[in-house]
């Protein structure tokens, strides 16, 4: 079995995101479990691994293909450019050296010289010009790489996975962007990506209402009647396992959410916050849905404790483990599903699928 | 001292409400530490009585002026008139039961027939009627019994308390409800509330952003720069010691939440799904800023295990407790702030509040 490539783009270079790169790596098992490819420069990564004990050595290489098994990679994107660095300060050069950074990174992703790619946090405010206009990682990869395919963003751990139908949006904007149509797509992502990258056989999936006390039939808004309740039944009719919807703070504080395999909130801050609330730094961010793989920490450039070997390597590495499983999954559901039998049954809730022994079809020449 | 008398809406009888009523009272001690007054029916109280150990035989009276200590009263707000009960099902019946019941509590607390209000759970949807259009209690005691002051919805146990800026509110709505005045308002019902009902001298508070990511610097909204930012600055200056904002994930995730007498959320499940991700069932919900006290059980009806006598009391009986101590610490600090002295003294930062010693004001009079 050959060792995965894991691209890595360092994010922010005034957060953490070295810091437990380099942790991580400080690891020698991690250097046997995975080929790293940090998208970089070999300036910013020495001036980190000077405070962090074990930290490897470089192999800084002009291109991913060359990168080396057992070696720390560094892909130099910068040349000769200077970046100052100034831990716990958000810098315009910082900025762009983030956006330089995940270019590189998912470029690589797309062209399959890395297998997967893991996100160090970025600023989300000076990462912004003119060919960076989103709102985060998982805008800009659905969009780069993504081959017209929609994203999901699932927070996940060992216990719990909250899927989002939106993700950086205003609160003032919510509401409509949510709608029948969406949560259906949501659905089918998640429901696949349960299947196929995260191995669980006919998940079970709980979807949380967008009002308090799921509107409570009307009288706190009616998105639940006439959305939620229909693309859940919807969903229900195709096969997908959905139930709800739930109202958020009750389906949290009787613990339903340990009897499912994931959970489908409306927004962000109603899935992740008791998400983190739970499962305090232990979390990766998963972008599913799209031909690639990514995956991140769960954390942001913690600038506070920037520069002060402060960070909490285990989000990253967890991240790395995900990403890695994540590639062997669906490998192997790939394999699993390939050649597959003609259909020889009826289903029983689907009219529209008749048997047609009579016929030949393509797939039976 | 004499025993606090804690009048008791009934809620939704198809639901747990009596139940944890009867189950509460149970306990002896309880019965040692108030005059419990529920204003209700013997006959749906005979009716849950049946299958609760221990629960007390009923003082059934027509006025709360007549209810005895050590007795559990009954206000019989119904005389012949039957109530259908079916655990489990909301029906019109008992929406209309659950406002006779709360109505009449409220106007023994306005009266002060009663010290306290704790209300068992209503159904939102079936109790609304053409003298009950509120999207729940906190509205309608705000507006019935509020004197013209704003209420503040809190929820809270040991070791956090969640205030919220809005509450039974359409997410569609939350944005535009959202303003600097209003939350300046809550923050000031907050930190007295803090500081008269809960004892708790020089309170902390932490704001919650409205936006994901506190809207990074504008990019997921500008509310935060708009109006909550300033919100708490010029609450800062009036002496009130918030902080903030926060992302609400990032802040529960973090265990931040420790660190601060209360929480200011933006909205319903922003506070309430963390809290009850990590309180469990355990929480109380009380409503600040009003001249009465009235506290709940932070549950809901919970049909899905009304009748089954499985219901958990702690909540409710945490309540009455809550109400209880609120009531004493009022008394307390009226006493104690009952004829300050005139300021001797400058305020550093305020240069308004000059001292005069040669005028004489009124108070020194």
């Amino acid at each position: 079995m050959q060792k995965i490539k894991v691209g890595i783009s360092h994010g922010d270079v005034n957060g953490i995101g070295y810091e437990v790169i380099l942790k991580t790596f400080a690891n020698e098992d991690m250097l046997q479990m995975c080929v790293p490819v940090i998208f970089s420069t070999p300036k910013v990564a020495a001036y980190y691994k000077k405070s962090i004990e074990g930290a490897p050595n470089f192999n800084v290489i002009d291109r991913p293909e060359k990168a080396r098994e057992n070696q720390l990679n560094i892909v130099d994107c910068f040349g000769d450019k200077e970046i100052k660095i100034e831990p716990g300060k958000p810098s315009e050069e910082t900025g762009n050296a983030a956006f330089v950074s995940l270019q590189a990174a998912v470029e690589a992703l797309k062209n399959q010289q890395v297998d997967v790619l893991v996100t160090a946090p970025i600023n989300k405010h000076t990462i912004q010009r003119d060919d960076f206009k989103f709102p985060g990682h998982t805008e800009y990869i659905e969009k780069q790489a993504g081959e017209g395919n929609h994203s999901l963003m699932i927070l996940m751990n060992d216990r719990i996975r909250v899927a989002l139908v939106t993700t950086h949006v205003p609160v003032a904007q919510i509401a409509q962007k949510i709608n029948k149509h969406l949560i259906e797509a949501k659905l089918k992502i998640l429901n696949e990506a349960l299947k196929m990258d995260l191995a669980i056989d006919n998940p079970r999936i709980a979807v949380l209402s967008l009002n308090p006390h799921c509107g409570d039939n009307g009288t706190i808004g009616n998105e639940e009647q006439e959305m939620i309740i229909p693309a859940i039944q919807e969903s229900f009719k195709k096969g997908i396992r959905c139930f709800g919807p739930y109202a958020a703070d009750g389906f949290f504080g009787s613990g339903n959410y340990a009897k499912f395999d994931a959970i489908l909130a409306m927004y962000h801050d109603q899935g992740l916050t008791p998400f983190k609330a739970i499962s305090m730094d232990d979390g990766v961010n998963y972008t599913a849905g799209l031909p690639v793989i990514r995956t991140s920490p769960a954390h942001g450039t913690a600038y506070d404790i920037a520069g002060h070997n402060q960070a909490d390597e285990s989000s990253f590495r967890q991240a790395i483990f995900s990403a890695i499983d994540i590639f062997r999954n669906r490998e192997r559901y790939y394999e699993a599903y390939a050649n597959p039998l003609t259909k020889q049954y009826y289903e029983k809730r689907d009219d529209s699928d008749k048997l047609k022994l009579d016929q030949v079809t393509e797939d039976d020449i």
